[in-house]
């Protein structure tokens, strides 16, 4: 399942979004447009005023083969904020069990009249193969794609940027940290290319940074000193134990000395830069505790707008689909 | 708990249905009355408009002690699609391993207002039992006890050939595959002969079929072949390795060449035959690929049935119970 | 974290309740008005007349590091009939074993505009200490810390109290059972003694008993035939297996005939004397399954005020909430 595939897939007969499984293909007024829609959607505390009830008789299913609160429960509120019926399946205690293939359960659930489904799989390549099988009503969501794609994160990162720095012709970002097992990389990268950033970078130790050719253009690292000079956004990210052997996971307290955002490295950036991780954070570890409680860390807020990226993406999703079903009736 | 009890049980005062255990003692008035507004609820893909609200401000509690992903969340769409609030308890991580007796978790979701116990158990028993003992406003529907029962399944198997087959006298039916083990041939079956079905047949290798005594009436088969012979519909069933002991489970690819479903058995069926199954498959076991995916399957079409079904069974028992409550008041 | 800091903790600039961490520090006058918007909310069977959404728009998590099925069920409906989202976060399976930190979980549950956090938790002081840190707008409830503190239950307790007995000058109450291991027994002597009981007791074997300094003014027992003696009220505890070490586990048998509640001891009680137990029951360990069942038994009364009491406190901390922000707006 190359990515290309999936690109593919994503669109319709008359080019408009059907699924959403990565943001490679997606063209920067596409993105835009889904940005707009999820900042009419961003809630500030206190505002409680419901925005649209677009997904009302709707039904979200929430199939998550790869345990996940955070993401489950920012799909479960934008779905619901949007008048939808949720259903969460711990793919992990499902049918499989009982050796169902997962494209029947998907046909169940489509039965059923799940009409959009949010999926992540440790993985690759399960959502473009879902939506390739799905009747015409149906939609698929990536929720997180083993290390390839996670593209609401990659929205709800261009959002966040978007909201403090404007315009990104101007911009020098830095991806820094475990980028080889990084979906979030990945998309974020995808995202911000898209949107004409001024200048990528990514730092990473060189066993976590995968070859030149995956990401073209961009200017690469293996000190974090040099990398983080200048920049206007670092964006750290998780060490992804899990996504790695035994033997592979580097010693917390030499990374955070060798690589962690700490204060110290934080003065060689820009004085205005902002810091985002996608959490759950490794605290002293990928980025020092006084940083990510800092006046520049946008972490809590990029939680924020990943429920309001989430809604507008469920949204336009849903729009097309109507769409392509008048034009067919 | 005999059948015999819980088909007693079920009934109220005035012989209306006030649970649903079993689908023994139902007459064909009513389970084509259930059927009939199973049929009004039917949604299509696409068609999203609310049928009633008649469960808004009641509470239905899933209690699923044996887990199940796909009957959950089809219960739980139909409570939902009717304006009720739905409670899933997972009864394996709940209050039984701190020593209570389930009598006390029911009198305790009782005591919050649930108004209906939807409840699934490995074991034969618990549904009638719980029936007895729950206050008269109270319903208890069977999600699937043991090997003897899922009365849903049987009405939206029945549900599912009514739409396809029309009347019921003309039809000859086959049930084949691991039948000892299966609820839901017991349910169909009752459905079945009850709606006066022209011609049962049964079809299982014989270490998987019952005694005679427990289906008066059916035409058995012990070779598929000729049990497959002429018929109308053809339901199969799931080798349930869950209920086998290691050493009774069939070899999957001998079971699929003595008892599976083929194309070439198909083709022994009448032309216009269909093919069911409960789901979930395992596939070239019980059921070719082939012939789960072709135009005669209608396996998607039994999960919409069982939405629609389960709608119409909730809103049924709650009438009832509304009936009931403005006669004693 | 002391007792004292949590009382401190929940009031806001005002004086008033803004989380509910423990019923000390609460006046007779805050008890009471919490008891009487229970009142209104207390649904008898049939009734299912909304009392009003407050909490519609609104978000409440229900964070639960220790499993609970009925105290969670009893909150999600609680805030589900006044109109709240509610989503439920097992926090085992969390991202806690992707090593973040409880704030970091909390920081984004706020982030994605959960407004009320419920929270259980087998260790004491997490509540207080989430308190500390959440923004002004969120509000934390305790649905259970360790040993020391199970608010909404101290309040259920005094509300079935209440209805039934009036008067609670007038009252001799007992608690009775494994008082050093249990949550539940303090928060109801908090209730009883702030509410002006005339009488309070507890009895306990020895070993199950704390020091006298823990509830001044208590009469002490540790023979039940004498302590329940002309009492009005019976609270009887569960044995906490969960809590206890292995050595510490009294024997079933021993502990019901020297400590159980039975027929007999409830011949010494005043005739009218209700018994009380805060569920799951051992039977016929600390309580005997005729005293359980019998009509002195309030036990299920006590489930249906539960759900009462949690949506009093839901609207009032959310109530209490609203002030502020209009306040400083």
């Amino acid at each position: 399942m190359s990515i290309d595939a999936s690109a593919t897939v994503q669109k319709d007969a008359t080019g408009h979004l059907r699924h959403l499984i990565t943001l490679e293909g997606l063209s920067r007024e596409e993105i835009t447009a889904l940005l707009d829609l999820a900042q009419f959607y961003v809630r500030e505390p206190g505002d409680l005023a419901a925005r649209d009830q677009s997904l009302a008789g709707h039904t979200v299913a929430n199939l998550f083969f790869e345990p996940s609160t955070r993401t489950r429960v920012s799909f479960e509120l934008a779905a619901r904020r949007l008048g939808a019926e949720v259903v969460n399946l711990d793919m992990q205690s499902s049918s499989r069990v009982k050796g169902e293939t997962v494209l029947d359960t998907i046909y169940t659930l489509q039965a059923m009249q799940a009409d959009i489904l949010v999926m992540r799989d440790a993985e690759p390549g399960l959502p473009a193969y879902v939506a390739r099988f799905v009747a015409p009503h149906v939609c698929v969501l990536n929720a997180g794609e083993a290390h390839l794609s996670h593209p609401t994160q990659g929205l709800l990162d261009a959002l966040t940027v978007r909201q403090l720095k404007g315009d990104f012709g101007a911009l020098r970002i830095l991806i820094a940290g475990d980028i080889s097992h990084s979906r979030v990389a990945r998309s974020a990268w995808q995202a911000f290319k898209t949107l004409g950033a001024g200048e990528l970078r990514m730092a990473a130790p060189r066993e976590l940074m995968p070859p030149p050719e995956e990401f073209p253009g961009v200017l690469r690292f293996d000190d974090i000193d040099q990398a983080i000079t200048g920049v206007d956004v670092i964006m750290t990210l998780r060490i992804q134990r899990e996504r790695m052997s035994a033997t592979d996971i580097p010693d917390e307290a030499s990374y955070h000395h060798s690589f962690g955002i700490t204060m110290e490295r934080m003065g060689r950036a820009n004085p205005d830069a902002i810091v985002m991780h996608p959490g759950p954070m490794n605290r002293n570890v990928e980025i020092a505790s006084e940083v990510a409680d800092g006046p520049w860390s946008v972490i809590q807020r990029q939680v924020t707008n990943g429920v309001a990226v989430r809604m507008a993406v469920l949204a336009t999703i849903l729009r097309n689909a109507q769409a392509r079903h008048s034009l067919a009736s």
